[in-house]
């Protein structure tokens, strides 16, 4: 790679020798010499508070690597692409990008958007142009489906195109990988904010109901429970969509907890649904992957907050909050483990890429407890086995309805780190005079 | 005082000599000796996050005062001192006192309960059962009133009880003081959430409504302004109770930054009204002060979400969030600044109470800005100067109908200090090739 400060002219785009064959896609992985040319990243889905940890990892793995010329940046994802919405990442400077790397949500500008076959030959044609070897898209489950479908067209016109999806989800719900980048930093809001809301509601009593992200999975309610600081504390009851919502066990559960410890604070996924699968929630919009839009309403808190008001009939104090996008975007809580392992994912995809060993992947991390204590590896599978589907939280994570289970906060404890502690008073009681 | 790990036997109550004389109140104040006793501490009102710094700063003065003998604290306030629930703040330790004042919300647990005279009776006989001579309350205007009371009953019985508030509220609305603890830190965390939301924005686009507390002043809602990171940064429009908000206008304020940014972030109080002072919000319930509960509800958001969205009428991509509770009791984001003052407030409040200057008052922060730098200095005024009544931003806070003043950030900056600041790629453009 040349030097920072120096303007990069755009590399001559290298046509492949060879028409393409339908019929007879590219060779096993093994034997195929990594291409030379350039890189693109893009950034996809909802915003986390590391996202940019890994572009910045992929942008400094690419500016290291021989095969790589320029390192590129598309504007808003695929969008950016197909209208030819590029910019040079080689060109910026380390400490900026040090500074964005530390900064929440996509730098590039995020996007949306499900790829038609339409899509797809524009995507690529506009990336022939640009020489674009090697294509490293940053997303969830759906932007994997994205990369999974592109690549499917990129074998068949046979362009040697190295596609690489690298996770982030704060809904932690991809499979094969151990856990997603941007799951810790929004995990340890969430348990500093039912932590604080345990304090709120020792303070003055009654019934807290907080709703918190995960339209189909439970993994970012579930940690809430890390919240819990002893015997009796907050959060009482857990929620998720792993397990079927009934009213009447919910009022059940919420008076008995109200008689045992005369306060409540209570967290439940957005995603919980009936025994039917009807959402508790009213979706107001559902995106172009078929996703309910869960976020960003008020209705489920204000829900459970009426019914639990009328349940409870004795004028109890009852309050809901919806965390909404603070849980992915408050700028300033951040797990040290996640921004670390999201640069370095960052870094092992294009390691995987230009190396040779396969075409493409969806890059996961794996979990290698040594000695009972925690140590990340990064490895890589196929994109389909990422593409589209969700992970649930597995039975030995919960315990009970309305509980996880102390397997699951071993799980969740390294990748969100130390949180702080609450101070109680020993309270010594004055003997009464009255 | 006693050292702290010995247990301290209550001190004997010692009864006034001469009998209650209501046309003869207390002489002025300079000419009385403060009297030896008990002091008793409470906390009411809304939680903050450094409301346990004022009790941990009230305790230590409390300690190292020589008319001061035992340092009672009153859990849940006055309900608490009613039914005589009384704890020994002396025999804490240090070191849980430390890590108490830096756990958010009420320590001792708070009340939301408005004195009747009968009440003010019972304090009284509680108070002097235990030879309570000093009393402290932690509070907003409410409490201020409470106290306020309480201090007319004492004084028309003849019983000399030293009472003072001490300011708290993150609403930052109460009168005479130059702000109030509590208001640093949520207005961080404000500012925060906003920033972070503001990437957030630029990732998706669209509209981006953040409801934020403050029922009567906007001084919450305000503090928004500092994530603006730049020209063109969110937040874009910022709405106060202070001014009356128009549909129309509103409409036409997001149209416009629509069109000018292509996106859009918002920061509206919750407290915002028509021209007829009618609450844009539906309030779900009335507390015993008269105040309408509009926080732990998510309405405010939706309603102005589902206007935007069908005034836009062209798809655009619209979401509200309501902070909600978090914004005074999230465990980890406090304004360094704020915690100092908080701590000191309480100090200077026994200060006050035991060199006799005056029997009762409200404890204030005064700002002595010299070479342009800040620095808080702590008074006492009136009480009756505080109870009840709230302040508005200034006019010279405001900046037209929707964004505050140059005035108001350098009036903000040092209460909150330090901010996380955003990084931004320059974006150097790739070449067109298609």
């Amino acid at each position: 790679m040349v030097p920072h400060s120096t303007p990069i002219p755009d590399h001559e785009s290298t046509r492949p020798s060879a028409p393409p064959d339908h019929r007879n896609p590219l060779p096993p992985p093994s034997t195929m010499r990594p291409p030379r040319g350039n890189a693109l990243i893009g950034q996809s889905g909802g915003p986390t508070a590391v996202i940019n940890q890994s572009l910045v990892g992929l942008v400094e793995e690419c500016l290291a690597s021989e095969e790589i010329q320029n390192v590129y940046g598309a504007l808003n994802g695929i969008e950016g692409i197909m209208d030819e919405r590029l910019v040079n990442l080689g060109l910026e400077e380390p400490r900026v990008l040090q500074r964005v790397a530390e900064t929440p949500c996509a730098a590039l500008g995020s996007v949306r958007h499900k790829p038609t076959l339409e899509d797809c030959e524009r995507l690529l044609e506009v990336m022939k142009a640009h020489d674009v070897r090697y294509f490293f898209y940053i997303g969830g489950n759906d932007s994997a489906e994205t990369a999974h479908l592109l690549n499917q067209v990129a074998v068949d016109s046979g362009y040697d195109l190295r596609l690489f999806h690298v996770p982030k989800t704060i809904d932690n719900d991809l499979r094969e990988t151990d856990h997603c980048p941007g799951y810790g930093s929004a995990a340890k809001f969430v348990a500093q904010a039912v932590a604080g809301d345990n304090e709120d509601n020792r303070s003055l009593g009654g019934v807290k109901i907080d709703v918190i992200m995960g339209r189909n999975a439970g993994w970012l309610t579930a940690a809430a429970a890390l919240a819990r600081c002893g015997e009796g504390e907050g959060p009482h009851l857990i929620y998720l969509p792993e397990v079927d919502f009934e009213w009447d066990a919910f009022l059940g559960d919420v008076s008995d907890v109200m008689e045992r410890h005369g306060r409540c604070v209570i967290a439940a996924s957005e995603g919980i649904h009936d025994p039917d699968g009807e959402l508790i929630s009213r979706p107001a919009e559902i995106d172009a992957f078929g996703n309910a839009q869960l976020s960003g309403s008020g209705s489920l808190g204000d829900i459970l907050r009426e019914r639990v008001k009328a349940g409870l009939g004795n004028g109890t104090r009852v309050r809901a909050d919806t965390f909404g996008y603070l849980q992915r975007s408050f700028f300033g809580c951040v797990s040290e483990q996640d921004a670390t392992e999201a640069r370095a994912v960052g870094h092992a995809a294009v390691r995987t890429a230009v190396c040779g060993e396969r075409p493409h992947g969806s890059a996961i991390i794996e979990r290698c407890d040594e000695d009972g204590s925690y140590r990340p590896a990064y490895g890589c599978v196929d994109l389909e086995l990422v593409a589209r589907h969700t992970k649930d939280l597995p039975t030995e994570f919960l315990d009970g309805t309305h509980d996880v289970s102390e397997a699951f906060l071993a799980y969740v404890r390294p990748l969100v780190g130390p949180l702080p502690a609450a101070g109680r008073l020993a309270r010594y009681p004055v003997p009464r005079r009255l």
